[in-house]
Order: structure tokens, then sequence, then C-alpha cells
């Protein structure tokens, strides 16, 4: 038996061809299920027509079935005339029959009686007593739907090996099919390693995290139609890692563990699956994330040991365990659906290395754009935004920015037109919530000088900003030509009105001597957020005039370096008492049954990319501002818009 | 209230916003899931982080946690050393610290011991008794996740109206989230209607045909994550009708009846609706098919009365029920998903009607050509094939050959980059299996002729084709010619033994003089298939060696005009018994356990479209009869591979 092959690591596109070397990835077995329940699986046998479709000779339109000869010359000038003989309705199993010179009046699908031979529409005929006149003539078989002319009985309607979709399940439940045999669910055992993974709910002590990837997994197995399980996390012990990894084996066709592979042989994991039978079969794929991998097999059993870390689980699953899991369903080996897009940035290869780089998609010039994402990748707060990795190949060192390469996208991750990056508003929010493209749009709130710089990158088709330049006293045109931001114009919106927010109980604030003087504790906004920059300049204004240092003042605030991202997450903090006063707009005030006092008013616009303003959901935003400006009225509390709302503005 | 709109038709842009001019598609409610369960689902409320993110400051790599300022200086040739004072593994919860010049080692994702602000990757550095020589400095923050610096306590990390992907459920359990607030499905109770309606499982009598199209509401409601529920058919008998569509309106959100809607105002479904509170808001659309579509309201409750032709009722769930699924489930109000495709044939258009074309999608030049499917609406067979609709909007009269139209995507369809359309093959179905793209390939099984026309027409990549050309004995090559096929070749198959078939209690059968004195019941091929070319070939050599009249011989042979469409079907109904012997493959006999007298080899080949050569799927099947053609076996009983197999015959 092969044993050696994992002491080199393989090349990604040797994975599943190594695991088929030793057992092939053939369904599991079978299960019978009522076609509707069996929508998605994949027939495990022909299915042949117990019947003749349509099962009757019927009509297609309502009007009279007649015998076509008994019509031949007829025009409309020269109509001529048969006698009606009776009606036949649909669903009507009576046999009716007709003679020369007749017809029968019938509704769509009603029998069509013997042997008549075409259906004349009721427009082109006038009833009138016991004859019916016909305007035109009719060829044989029009409008007629004969039997077993669709399908005949004994036919191979759907062909093993077909996934079931909502028209093959109607099409079989039409030929009175009830039941298929479909391959059973692949049964996957997901397994969690390390000391330091505790399962939500339980507490967390410093050096701890709740387990992530597990709800990863069994998200993914699930929608593609598997049954996953989750165990309890092992701990960094051999005997617990064999203990839950066995009874996992036992209970399932597939095991997923997660973590622990990276530490090379001493690892646990590794340990634990060296010890099956036939054992480990590959370890290490020369790829970047998912370079751990391991793939053992114990008698038929699949164990897939995933990295720990997010990006890497994540790209593990979608290009190793999924097929996998589909294949054994009978899904035909289907490649993780690409596209092709243009890089915006730079990107470097490694020799030898396939190397995956996350990205979110954008539109740009009418073609896919990729741009990567920020960061390493422990980063949860940035998994919800991988469209899909783009791959540099083993022999590229280097993908110069504007190049183009293929990108694998995250399988039931929704596909974006319109990106809009910036600052959090909830007019905004509702407004994009309103139009008919809402679905199209992603909204991501990062603040203000994010959203700025996503523009600028080609990122984001919009930002939603409220800086205030100090210098100047103006909002966000200054910061946009400060970043050369370049191809983009402004938007006005609206002005929001901002304040101190507090618990009712700790009383009316109204200025930041108040707060360092009660003692109370701040809650801040980050850096490059609009209210950051205004507490900054009312901390700055408070100390000029108390003639003493901002620093001071900062230092003596408390809280000043506590900060967030979103005026909901003050209001929430404030409401929940952990902290007693913040900055933040009015309307989360109003949410959380805060206190407010009025300190200014910022302005909210749109920064917007030209070409951007083609697509049809930036073009209905816009509108949807103007339509505002008309009404005079935001509809939401402590929102002012005025007559340049929607304007257009060129930087 | 607004009661009289539907006395005239409306636009089908109008249906949904007169819907919601009486009652807003807003979510309906609210249930708490776990975080795993509620994929798929939309936030009902913002979700905010219970926790800093990371919860500790950890390290990005195996390596030594230092003091980055007890490295300054440092390079490979100029290293320094550090005490070593202590190891941290991951999930140690102990608290350790440094002093100055000493470090601490630490795995990937431990605790960075305090006050030390970065890790020294393991490579750069030489652990020998109590010290650790490093040959490199480190900047400040390097390889460390500092606590709090992905997402801040209170934060909003998943915003309301977010639909739950497996990697926002992964962040979400990553910051210790266990369950959230999602909107629950809609309930959605399907009423069929109609005398003709029979349920898969009861008797059929001449006049009746069973229901199809609740199964296929049922599961494209079940895709878009509601509860949907069958309910017994309603005769037409108006009491009957407002039993089921009451007892269904008060046990579910949303009601579909089907069928039942084209009559007029004196149709039953309409009369029940009419009897609602406020009642039918409107009937009829201005679209072909799907014009009798009627909305009515109960209250809140929406009843959809949709159109009983199976095409007609998939385009109406498509268009309007679905979305007002999604909607009232919190999903933004997202078009079906549409591309741009060339059409493949000229389309009419109705003046003020928006017409839909059910068609087949296939990729040409680069392009998406969009295939109109033949034959009425009432076909069942060509439903699965419907990959979209091309839209003909009301005011084009005409599109010719070649032009751009919308196509509205049949959801949960998959995508196919091959169309593979004609004569069924066991062996090339195993081929299509084999190879990596086989998800991308869709095979079509109507014959050869047939699918010769698919391969003229476009929509084809490749036809199976084996039909014998009498006069010259010749197989293929003179059809190809004969319809005028260009910018095709002929890539060579292999040859299949074909025979007559029989149960063996009938007892071998070696020729149509037999079949015919024996009285035996025959099965035979659809005109167009290479076997029923053979068929008559042979009746009429009979003929000619009896000095009879073919047609006085096929008019002895039982079931001569008893015709179906596959080998398959030929064997099923052999070994059932529905007849005694007909002509099929070899592989089939064996499959069925029949007998088999060989009749003539007949030649396989495969007409490929030039440019669908490049298509890798392509490649790859021609690559695979190269393999079988070296290999000199075919693996299948029955078939005969040469030096020929897999050659490419340019015509």
């Amino acid at each position: 038996m092969q044993r050696k092959i994992y002491r080199s690591l393989v090349g990604v596109d040797e994975v599943l061809p190594i695991i088929e070397s030793y057992r092939p990835l053939v369904p599991l077995g079978v299960v019978e299920l009522p076609v509707s329940e069996a929508v998605g699986r994949v027939l495990a046998e022909n299915v042949f027509s117990p019947l003749n479709y349509p099962p009757y000779t019927r009509a297609l339109v309502d009007g009279y079935a007649v015998r076509s000869d008994d019509l031949v010359g007829v025009y409309e000038d020269r109509p001529r005339k048969l006698r009606l003989v009776g009606k036949v309705s649909t669903g009507e199993t009576r046999l009716v029959t007709i003679g020369r010179g007749e017809c029968v009046e019938v509704s769509t699908g009603a029998v069509v009686p013997y042997p008549a031979d075409a259906v004349v529409p009721v427009e082109y005929t006038h009833q009138e007593g016991g004859e019916v006149t016909f305007y035109r003539s009719v060829a044989r078989g029009e409008n007629v739907d004969a039997a077993g002319s669709d399908v005949a009985e004994g036919e191979v309607v759907a062909w093993k090996g077909t996934q079931l979709t909502p028209t093959l399940a109607a099409t079989l439940a039409a030929l009175g099919v009830r039941t298929v045999k479909v391959y059973r669910p692949v049964r996957l055992g997901i397994v969690p390693t390390g000391n330091e993974l505790r399962q939500p709910g339980e507490p967390l002590e410093y050096g701890q995290v709740y387990d992530s990837n597990s709800t990863m997994v069994y998200a993914y197995a699930k929608l593609a139609g598997a049954e996953p399980k989750v165990y309890p996390r092992a701990r960094d012990e051999l005997g617990e890692v064999e203990e839950v990894l066995h009874r996992a084996l036992d209970e399932n066709d597939v095991v997923a563990t997660i973590g622990g592979t990276s530490a090379g042989p001493e690892d646990l994991v590794y340990r634990a699956l060296s010890r099956l039978d036939p054992g480990i079969i590959l370890h290490g794929v020369r790829e970047k994330p998912g370079r751990p991998l391991a793939v053992a097999l114990h008698g038929e059993k699949i164990v897939f040991s995933l990295p720990g870390f997010p990006m890497s689980c994540l790209l593990t699953v979608n290009l190793y365990l999924l097929p996998v899991i589909l294949r054994l369903q009978g899904v035909s080996p289907q490649q993780l659906p690409r596209r092709r897009a243009v890089i915006a940035t730079p990107l470097r290869g490694e020799a030898g290395i396939r190397v995956f780089v996350p990205v979110i998609l954008a539109e740009r010039g009418g073609r896919q754009a990729a741009f990567p994402l920020p960061g390493h990748s422990g980063r949860v707060s940035l998994m919800v935004l991988v469209d899909g990795f783009a791959v540099i190949p083993e022999n590229l060192e280097y993908a110069p920015e504007g190049s183009e390469l293929e990108v694998v996208l995250n399988p039931f991750q929704r596909a974006y037109r319109v990106n809009i990056i910036g600052s959090h508003d909830p007019l905004l929010q509702s407004i994009v919530a309103s139009i008919p493209e809402a679905g199209e749009v992603r909204v991501v709130n990062v603040g203000s000088l994010a959203g700025l710089q996503a523009v600028k990158s080609g990122v984001a088709d919009i930002a939603g900003t409220h800086l205030l330049d100090p210098e100047t006293g103006e909002y966000n045109v200054p910061y946009v030509k400060r970043l050369g931001i370049r191809d983009a114009v402004l938007v006005k919106g609206y002005k929001r009105e901002q304040g101190f927010v507090y618990r009712k109980e700790v009383g009316p604030v109204s200025s930041f001597a108040e707060v360092i003087e009660g003692g109370y504790r701040f809650v801040n906004r980050n850096p490059g957020s609009g209210t950051r920059v205004l507490v900054d300049h009312l901390l700055e204004e408070e100390a000029r005039g108390k003639g003493v240092d901002a620093a001071e003042l900062k230092e003596r605030l408390k809280g000043y370096s506590f900060e967030v991202k979103t005026h909901e997450a003050v209001a929430y903090l404030v409401s929940r008492g952990v902290a007693d006063v913040g900055v933040a707009v009015r309307y989360v005030a109003e949410r959380y049954g805060l206190g407010f006092t009025y300190l200014a008013s910022e302005e909210y616009d749109l920064l917007v990319r030209k070409e951007s303003l083609e697509k049809s959901a930036v073009k209905r935003i816009i509108e949807a501002l103007r339509e505002l400006s008309r009404r005079g009225d935001a509809g939401l509390k402590g929102y002012i818009v005025g007559p340049e709302t929607g304007s257009i503005i060129e930087l």
C-alpha cells in the first residue's frame, strides 16, 4: 500500500486524486424519498415513466373540437356551420364521439372527442342555437396535444446521476412518480481541537477563544446537503483527541478535525491520525494559506485535518472538503465556481506554492475587479467580506496591478453589484432598503476615512462620509482633496444632529467640562470617523477656552482611549451602563431611549465614483435623496434635508 | 379602498407595487435560532459583539515574544542573545510577564506575555540552554494580534437585515454569540384546483392528469426557505374551493391556488377570491404566458391564483410568488438573476404584452446564446431544460436572430458550459462522468437526428449520433452533409453491437420473420433514431428477400408503431413484459438480463462544433476516447473501440 506520499508536500490539484487512489469518491448509499423532498439530491437510478404523457388527447385551447377535413376551404368570408353535439369540460372522463359535420365544445385541457383531430379556438367561431359557425379552417393536429406525444410509457425521464431540480420534480409528479431513490447525505463529524477553545455560551478566560470554525464547517456542510454534527472540542491530550476522533469515526462517513495541524510530526492530531488504518495519506499542500492540511483514512472513512486559522480553514473547506462531500453524494465533480478578475493591487507569488488571496469583488469599467482584503488571516471581522480567493499560480512570481487572475468564488456568498463602504447611517440604510436593487447593494460600515480610501482604491462605489475639517469648518470636500481622489463626485446628503448621548439617570450633559468634572465614563469613536474629529475639535476648543493643553484634557477624560466604530455601539454601551456618556447622532439616542444634548449638525454626504453613477442602484439612491429634498422631510428624527440634498458637486 | 384596479390588466412591474399599496411586504415575525441553524435567514436585529476580539493579545506565529527595543540594531551578522524565561502554549491562561533582556517561547495563538510587544518567528532564532540568539530585529507590534484590535466589545458586528452566510455565522460564533433573532419563514399553503387533477399514487382515468404544479411550487418555496404545505386538490365546486381555501388561509401567511384562473369572471377560484375581504386586487397581467394571474387579499393574508399550465405556473412563481415570499422573510427585494444573451432564432413580440420565451442557454463565441425551447407550454418533458426566459419587451415587435435580449434566469437551475444533445449512450455517459468538468456538462437524450439539428442550430456543443445511410451503408457523415451542417467536425467514436433483445423465456429471436410469425409484440424506436433506421432497413431487406412489400411487413409486425426514444426504454418494456422483443444495444440487454442476438455493429460518433473544441470539457472527452483507443478496450460489453476512436474528421 502506498504510504509514503505524505513525506513531501503535494500540489493543490493532487489532493483529490490521491484520495481517489485509495478510495473512489462514489456515492455512499441510497435512500427513497418523496419526489418533493428529494430536490437537490442526486438520482441513484433511472426513472422510467409509468405512463404516456399527456395521458389522454387533450385540447390546448378553449374552442370546438372538429374533424379538420370538415373545415377544408373555410375562410372568414366563406364560413361554415357544424352541428354542436356536446360539451366536454376539463376533468370529465366520459368518452364522447363526433361524426361528420359535427363539433363538440371543449375547454383547455379537456378530452378531445374521438375521432376529432383539431380544435378551433373560440375566437374564430360563433355559436347560435345548436350550431357553430367557423370562420377559419384548421390543420390536422392543431391545438391538440395527443396522448403520449410528450413522453412514452417506459421512457427514461430522469437519468441516474441527475440532480433533482424543482422543474424535474414537477415533471416526475406529472408522470405519477411518487418517490425516487437518491444518494444519501454524507454524515460529517466535526471535531474541533485545542486547549484554547471554548463553545459560545461558556465563560472565556484570558488566553481562550470561542470555536468559530466548527460553525463555519457545519454551515457549509449543511448547505451542501450533508448531515453535519459538531463534537465537543478535544483538548491537547492524545487520549482525548483519539477518544473523540474514534467516536466521530464510528458515527460518520467523513470526519473533519480542526486545528493542531501546523506543529509538525509531534502534533497530537497528527499522531492520532497516524494510528488509523491505513492512516495518513497526505500531509501538507503546496498552497498558502492552508498548507498544513492532512488527510487520513480509516477503512473506508476519510478524515480531513483542517487548519485552525479561520481563513485557512475556509479555503481548505472549499477546495477539498466540500468537493469530497458532494462527490460522495453523487454530485458530478464540479469545480468550484470561478471567474476571472482584474486585480486592483500588485500581488506577489511564491515559487512552487499556489497562493490564494482573499478578495472583495466589484464591477469596474464593465469588468470584475478583485480587491485584496487587508489584514492577516486571523481577523474574523473580514471573513464575511470574502467574495473569493484570487489565485496566484505556482509559476507566477509577481502579478502587477491590472493583471487578470482567476478567482475561486466563495460558495453561498451573495454577488453584489454595488459596494457602499464608509460611515454607518440609518437613513442611508433605509434608503438602500427601499430601492428595487437593494439586493445588489452591499453596505460595509468601516467609518468615513476608510470609506474615502475605498472609493480611491476602487473597491467602493459610494462612501458615506461626515468628516469635519477643523481648519476650514468645511465637511468632506477637504478630505477628498487631501487624499487626491479623482474620478469621483460628491453627492450632497443631509445634516445629522449630533450631540451628547447619556442615560437619563446620569442627567443632562452639555459639555466635556461636565463629563470630566462629573467623572463620567466616556466612550469614544475610532480615529478616522467624523464624530472623532468633532470630539477632538470640541476638546481642543474647551482646552483653548480654559487655557489648558488639549492633551491634558484628553488624559483626564475617562475612556478617551476606549473606542468603538459606530453610533450604534456608542448608544448600546451607554444604554447597557458600560459607559455613561458618548457623542452620537440623535437617531440612536431615540432608539436606545437615551438623553440627547445637541452639539452640532454634521454633514453626511456621499462620495460616488463617476463610473458608478451609471449603475441603476446608484441612480435610484440619488433619486431617493432628491425626493427627500422635494418633500423637505427626511422622515427620521434628527435629520435635516435641504434644497442641496441629492445635488452633485464636481470636485 | 381601491378595489377596481383589476378591471384592466396590469403591467409586469406593477404587480408587486400594487400588492404593496395594500399591504407592505415586510417581515412577518421573529424567531430565535442557534447561529448555525440560522444560516440563510435574515437578522431581525443588530448583533452587538459581547467581547473584544481577539479576546487576548496573541502571537500570530510560533517564535519568541520580546520587547522590541531589546532587539534594536540586530542583524544576521550582529545577533543578540536574550534570556529564555518561560514558554506559553496556546490555550494556557496563566499570566506570564517578561523583563528587560528576557524572552518567552510562544506558539501561534498563545497569549503574548506582558509587556512584550512583538514576536520573532522561530526561523530567525537559535535556542541553546537558557538563551535564545536572535538574528533580526523586530518592529513594535510585529506578529502580535492585540486584544480588541479586530472587534470592540459593543460594536455592531452584524446589521439587522443581513442574510446569514456561513462566514458571518462563524464570525458570530468567534464572538461568543450563541443564538440570533431572525425573521421567521413564510407559511405557504398550496391549493391545487381542478376536476382533472389526481395525486401521484392515485389511479388515473382517461381525461385526468397528475398534479405537478404543487410539487414545483412546493420545491421552489422550500428552497427559498419558506414552509410550504400542499392541500388536497379542490374539485370545481364553489363550496369545495372555498372550504380548502379558507383552511389554507387559516393555517398560512400566503396561499397559492393553482389552476382555474383563465376562464374569466365565471371561474370558481375567481368567485371564491372575490368573496374574501378586501378580495381581488388584481386580475390579469400584460404578459405571456402567465396572463391569468390573480392576486387577492384576506385581511393581511395574500392569495396568489396561479395559472395551471406548467410553464405559466413556473414563470409566475418566479416573477411574483418567490419575490413576495423572500420579502416577507426580510430578504432585500432582489430582482431575479438576469443576464443578457444573444437569441439564436428571431422572436416575435406582442404589442403591449411582455413576452417571456423559455430558453436553453449555451456559450457561443465567448457569449451567452439563448435557444428558444420548441413545443407548447403543456410539455412537461421540456420544463427541466428551462435555463430561463428571454424577455421581449412590450414595445418590441420583432427581435431578429442575433439580437441581444435580457434573460430572466430560472432560479436553482444549474449553469452548464457544454450541452451534449443526441442519442443516449451509456459509454459516453460514463466518459462524461469521469472527467473533472462533468458538472459543467448537460447531457440531453433526444435521439441522433434531433442531436444533429441541435449542433446545426448551435444549442449543442456535441451530438452523439448513430445514423445509418441505407443508400451508402455509411454512418453519420451523409446525414451531416444532407443537413448542411458547417462549422462542425466528426469525432470518431466506437462501434456498438446491436441486436434483438428479448426475454429469455420468449426464446432466441434472430429475424423479423420470426418476430412476425411468432406473433411477438415488438417495441419500436422513434423515427430519427439510428436504431429505427436499422429496423426499417432490416424490414426492407426482409421484404425484398421474400418478394413482398415492406409496408405489408410493417403492417403485420405487432407494435411497429409503438415507439420509444431510448435503448433503455426498449429493454425496460421488454423486461417488464409490456413487449416481447425489440432492437437495442447489447449493453442494455446485459443490464436487464435479456437475451441478445447480434444483428449489426453500428457506429456511434460525436459531431462536435468546431468552436467547442476549445472548451476544456470537450477536450477531455476526446482525450478519453483516445485513451480507450490506446487501451484497445472500451471496458463495457458490447462496445468495440479501434485505432480510429478519438480521431477528428473534417467534413
